[in-house]
Formats: structure tokens, C-alpha cells, sequence
């Protein structure tokens, strides 16, 4: 039996190495895989999601991901505006998905949504983003990214900026990259500095510096991840525009950089990567949210299937 | 040839005993067989919704119904912010929609809207609930899940508490009653009694009680029904908060019932249902939910194929 | 290998007849298969929408095409009101649903924008409707329409009557009647009158007369295309209450025209025809509406399959 097999994927922080490359090697397989052959693997099964949150690129991600390998999504895109809301609590709306689907996947704003949820469904939950630190899926598909593209994880330096306070994507991100022999530098304004109790944990296994300036070591990394500077994250539209332009990566950075280094971005990106990076060897952003789609479809097909596929 | 291949499903009302057996047999066997040989039931056939007003659990419900027996859903989940409004008349959108699909689900708010809708349609049309009291698969939910659950519906002591005024779900599940030798007892506060003019037809098949106190009769129930006391159908805020708290069901009132009878809710609950009553082993109204999708995938069987399945 | 194999579909202008009547040949073998074999034909084949201009009808009848040939859909239908706006650049949202998808659906407001999307998106590019002139996928399926219904589209006398200055429909649908050696008749209020501008090019190839009063030619049409008047067209309300009623096509008009003649809408109408027209046998817009579904089931099956189907 699969060791993912009808278990919940709640925090990167359940993930250690060995499972990690679990479902790498199940990626690599979805992608070599021919798709009629692909669209057995969760051939008549349904994903149910719920998004407390909208999140329109990792719902689609996810439908996307099921339909590759064969099933099919239902769910409730937008919660704020559905009648399902009328008081009704999350623990019933959950168990009620979950007698709709066969794997619930659940976006919510508040930490250990998802945790719980996973307690009172009758089904697998993932989840999509959850609170101010979990996006695991989303940690999973940027590691594998970085290890497609520069082929080992472990040896490498890696930039991590933008926004470091607001976005979970980098706190799922860093301990996911917890597991891996890094180096990582921290660069971000000093008002979106990354919350220091929120990695007091992964401190013991990750060692990163922090710095306010890109232009310092933007010749030593092997991977630069660029976040957004999310607006609607700002108390005041003011201090937003102050830090806005902060990071923009344009050629003339990457001129700086390594020949074989590697940009990846979540996305939505606004203005923080120029367009014109979009066409240099480095930009691996594109790919990133295509690995994003297999990594998912990998995930669903272990939970599914008891003996993996 | 089954008598509902290519039937409109519009009103409870035109249910009998046979009838109504016909589609828990049918419902029984879908429950039966193998998830591939369901999937083969509606395989490569459309649903087409229509949800004039919203409902995302029983959209969702039928979606997952259709799901199960290998169709798939596309529609439009809420009219009112639809640009298919622009002004254009239900015979049209049910007429195009109808081009779309193999069946047709609709919701409206106005009595008769089904009627009308199954008249200009050229395909089956399934009321998903109109008007005031209107919502036939409930009712063939609510029925299953009680024969199901209690082995039996004739002889039975049936006791329906809540907004009974409002709730059209209470007015179909009478209807539907009315078949059966049944004993049934209306709790509700002075102000949400029951229409009696809407249950003026079914008096003459169906004895009925009325009270105001749950407690008077709570333990000689066989199946306790709790409806949602709807704060948006209360046109006075105080009025809703006064009658609010007047029939939670909780572990006290369960102590007081036949050790087994059964407790159904149509769902969403707020707090008429207590949460630590969900685990005893009276609450059914989560195995009511499930029943739902498959019923609904039972309907949908017996429409789309001549000679069932 | 067929000429359509991953091409986009950006203007009518691109189409010659040869080309159109390989998709309408394509329509009728689609229209002739068993529903089992159609839908081989784009099986495990995923649509990506992309609506940032809301059109319930147009979505619905490209998701039921691609269900009628086995594929599924996935998207956005609403663009506005979604999460990925967020500042994202429309050719960074067509880059990513490009990789969640085989082809792609677009309708935008502006001009262009189906062009451009196609320059950025990694799989095919549909216009389901872009500025104020195209709608390539509607007027093939109004030319399939005329065809199948007169059994020929050279030779026929045409007239288009309602606001022709804003329906983006009716530039599409004289673009493509210029492959065919037809009489237009333009029929409309002063202030509706077709943009000279906007058919300069078209009138080397088509000739057409205009006049403001439908009875003069009613006669004549073996084809009368209504459009709607659209309210939100105007930017002023008492300029749209002034000519709402000028064209109503009644039993009346209809007694005036040829025995043969037919009907057409784009669909949704309000009152432009009225609704005791749609028995008659000349009444052919749910017909219309039915080859939408069809036509647009052809071209993706043309794109989607290198030999065709």
C-alpha cells in the first residue's frame, strides 16, 4: 500500500524527504505517461472543492489535475456568496462535501482549517491554502520545479524575495526546503520581513541569512523564487506603494546572475518580474505552473489509489 | 418501457406508493453495484441546470448524482447575476437550455415554474424546488432515507418540528406521506404553523396532529424530521429571534426518544441540531445526504434510459 | 493533416468559403454519428475559457459542444469578478490556462485581444467574441444555419433588421456572407445604422442596401435575421425606449414574407420577435441555437485532431 493512500495532506511540515520523493517519482511517471493511460488513474472519481477564499489558479490547478488523470471536480468556488454559507458551519459544509466527492480539497483563511476538517470529512482532505503558512501542494510543486530544473535540490543556494510577511507560499516553501541540504537568503523591505516566530521551528533545520538588498548575492543563487507584493496584504495603501517597485527583476538583474540560474514565481505575478525576463533561458515560471498541474495530479493519484499507479 | 423515461419530475403530488417504490428499488440497485458499471447508467449524458434562485447543496447533489452514473453538469448556478438575464423570458432560457442537455434540473422561486418549464422544454424537466412547497426529490430523499433507515414507512409515528410555514421542504415531505399509513405530528411555534389551505388536499390521505410543545409527545416518535428555522424567510428580525431556540434538539430531548428512532434534517442546520447529537446513533441526517445523491442519480437513471437500468 | 489541426480561430475575416464549408461538412458528420463515437472524437481533450466579458449563452453552448464530442471544460466565467485579476496581465492568465488546457476559449472586451492571445497561448485560441466586430463561431453557425435550412446560401435574398451599429454579430455574419453571392438588405433606425467604417472592406466584396422601414422589402427575404436591440448598448435610456419596439417581427410581418422565408436570432431575444412566431414553420432560431452547439462541436474537433474525425 501507498503510504499517501486516502491519507490527508494538511502541512509541509508532515513531509520529510523520503515522501517528498514519493511524489516526485510519481510526477515524473504522470508526465512520461501516455494520456489515455494518465486518464486511468482516477478514471470516475470526483474531487469536491470548497474555497473560503477565492483562489481562482489553484482551483483551476486542481480541476485541471483531475481531469488529466481522469476524474472530474464539483464544488463551491466562491463560499462568501453561497447559500451553502446561511450560518451553516464548516464541519457540516465538509462532511457534506465529502459525501459528494471522493477527495475534498479545501481552501479556508483561517490556520488549522484544514486539520480539522480533515477530522469531521468522511474523505482525503488537501489542502489549498490555509491561514498565514500552509499552501503545501503549492511547496511540493515548487520543489519539484526546482529539482526538474536543476536536476538535485540538495548543494543549492537559493534567493527567496518579495513580500516575506504576508505570503504563505515562502513559509510552506521554507519548510519543504527544510528537508534539503540549502542555502537560502532571505530579501525582502524591512516591513515585509518574514515573521520570525512563524520559522522559529524551521530555524533549527534550515539555516538562512536576511538581507534588505537583492543586488548584495544576486551573483551566488542557483534559484531566485520571487513573490508579489500582494496589495490587498497592506493595512495602508501608502506603505504598498512605498515597497512596490522594491524588486523588480528585469535583465539588467539577470545579467548579474548565474548563466544557469532559475526565476520561479507562484502567480500571479504583476510587475515584480519584467516581461521581457519571460523570454530568457533563466524564467521558469511557465513550467513551474505546469509541474504545479502534474504534482497535484501525482498527489490525487496516490490518495486514491492503494497501490499507487 | 419504465414509466419515467423521458418524464418530467414536477411535483410529489404525482407520486403514488408504486411510483415512489418504483425509484427506491431503483435506488437500491444504484447503491448495489460497482462504481464502473454505475458510471455506465447516464454515461456521455448532459444535466443542464437552471437555479433561479440559489442552492448550492442541491445543485451540488445532483451534479455528484450525475457524476456517480458517468454524466457530467454544465448550467448556470445563479440566474440573478447571470448575463443570460438581460430580460430574456423562462421559455427561452429552458428552451436553449434544453438544447444543451439531456435533462433538465430546475429551481425556481414561483410556483408552477416547473410545470410551465417542462411544457416549452424538449427534454425532461426535474423541479429542484419552486415556490412555496415544491421540492419533489427532497421528498423522495426524505422517504428512501426513512424506509431505509427504519425498514419500513407504513406504520410509523412521524413527528416534523421547525419552520413549518415556510420550509417548502415540509410541504412535499407531507405529500409525499400522504401514500403511506403513517402518524405524523406538526411542532412548530404559533407563528409558523403550517398553511392549512396548502394542506387543505392532503388532510383528506393524511391525518396530522399539531402542537406546539415537543416535549409533549418527543417519545413516542419513530423519526423525528427538524427543519432550519430560516432567518431570510422572517420578514421581522425579532420575530425570527424570538422562535429561534424554541425546538433544539439535543442530547436532553434524545435521552426522551424510542432508543430507536431516527432524527432526519434536510440540511443545512444551524443549531436546531445540536453537534454533540451528530454522534449518537440516532442522527441520520448525514446518511439522508448521501441517500440524496442517490436518489437523484436513481431519477436520473430511470429518465435517460428506456428500459432502466 | 487537416488545415484547422491547432490553428486558431480569430476572425471570420480568415475564412474563405473553402474553409467554411470543411468546418459545415465536419458539422453534418458530427450531426450523423452515434453519440458513443462522437464522443471519441476530442475525448480526455480539456477546454479552457477565459470570459472577461460575461455571456452565459455563448460559454454554455461551447461547454456543451465540448461535452457532445467527449471533453471537458474548465475556466473562468466571470473575470471580473475572479481572483486572478489581481493585477495579472491577460497574457500571463492565457499563458497559464494555455497549460490547463488543449484549447482555448477567449471572449474580451477589446479588439485584438483574441490576436494576441493567440501570439502568448501555448494551445489554440477560439474568439468567443472580442470588441465590437468579431464573433467568428457565431456567424459560422449562423452561415450553417441559412445553409442547412435553404439548402444554399448563393442566391439568397437577406435581410438584417435591429441594431446593427452595436451587435458584433452582425459584422461577423456580413464578413462572412462575403464568400457567398448574396443580396443583403440592411434594415435599422437611423441611429443604429451600421458603422461604414467598420464594413468598408466588406463592401468591395458584398453588396448591400440599407433602408430604416422593414415592410418595404419583407417581401423579398428568403432569410430575415433579427437582432436584439441591447439596453445596455445605449448610453441613453429614453434613445433606447425611442426605437425598442421599431422592428417587432409578428404573425403580421410574417404573413408579408415568403412561405419559405426563415427566421433568425442570435438569441437571447426580449421582444424583438414575438413569441406566437415560434410555432410557425419560417421560426428557426432554436434550430439556430441547436447548430451553435454543433458547429462549435466541429471546429474543435477539427482543431484537436490532426486528421480530422
Amino acid at each position: 500500500m501507498n503510504q499517501f493512500y486516502q491519507k490527508d495532506i494538511i502541512s509541509i511540515k508532515d513531509f520529510d524527504k523520503n515522501s517528498l520523493e514519493t511524489i516526485f517519482s510519481a510526477t515524473d511517471k504522470i508526465m512520461q505517461l501516455d494520456p489515455s493511460d494518465r486518464r486511468e488513474i482516477c478514471k470516475g472519481k470526483t474531487l469536491g472543492y470548497l474555497f473560503y477564499e477565492p483562489s481562482t489558479r489553484t482551483r483551476l490547478s486542481f480541476d485541471a489535475a483531475m481531469a488529466s488523470v481522469g476524474g472530474n471536480s464539483l464544488g463551491i468556488s466562491n463560499m462568501s456568496s453561497s447559500s451553502t454559507q446561511k450560518g451553516e458551519s464548516l464541519a457540516d459544509t465538509v462532511r457534506v462535501m465529502s459525501i459528494y466527492s471522493d477527495v475534498l480539497v479545501l481552501r479556508h483563511t483561517l490556520d488549522g482549517s484544514s486539520r480539522f476538517a480533515a477530522e469531521v470529512s468522511e474523505k482525503p482532505v488537501i489542502n489549498a491554502g490555509s491561514g498565514t503558512e500552509e499552501h503545501p501542494t503549492q511547496a511540493i510543486q515548487d520543489l519539484f520545479t526546482i529539482k526538474k530544473e536543476k536536476r538535485k535540490i540538495d548543494g543549492l543556494k537559493i534567493g527567496i524575495v518579495g513580500d516575506l510577511k504576508y505570503g504563505r507560499t515562502v513559509y510552506s516553501l521554507l519548510y519543504g526546503l527544510g528537508n534539503y541540504d540549502v542555502d537560502v537568503h532571505l530579501i525582502s523591505p524591512e516591513s515585509l520581513k518574514i515573521r520570525s516566530d512563524s520559522v522559529y521551528e524551521i530555524k533549527k533545520r534550515l539555516d538562512f541569512a536576511e538581507s534588505t538588498d537583492i543586488t548584495e548575492t544576486i551573483d551566488e543563487f542557483d534559484v531566485l523564487y520571487v513573490t508579489r507584493i500582494q496589495k490587498e496584504r497592506f493595512p495602508d495603501e501608502e506603505e504598498y506603494l512605498k515597497v512596490k517597485g522594491s524588486y523588480v527583476v528585469g535583465l539588467d538583474l539577470i545579467k548579474q546572475m548565474k548563466d544557469d540560474a532559475i526565476i520561479l514565481h507562484p502567480l500571479p505575478r504583476i510587475d515584480e518580474i519584467s516581461a521581457d525576463v519571460d523570454k530568457t533561458k533563466n524564467a521558469k515560471y511557465f513550467e513551474q505552473a505546469e509541474y504545479g498541474k502534474y504534482t497535484r495530479a501525482a498527489i490525487l493519484g496516490l490518495i486514491l489509489n492503494e497501490n499507487g499507479f
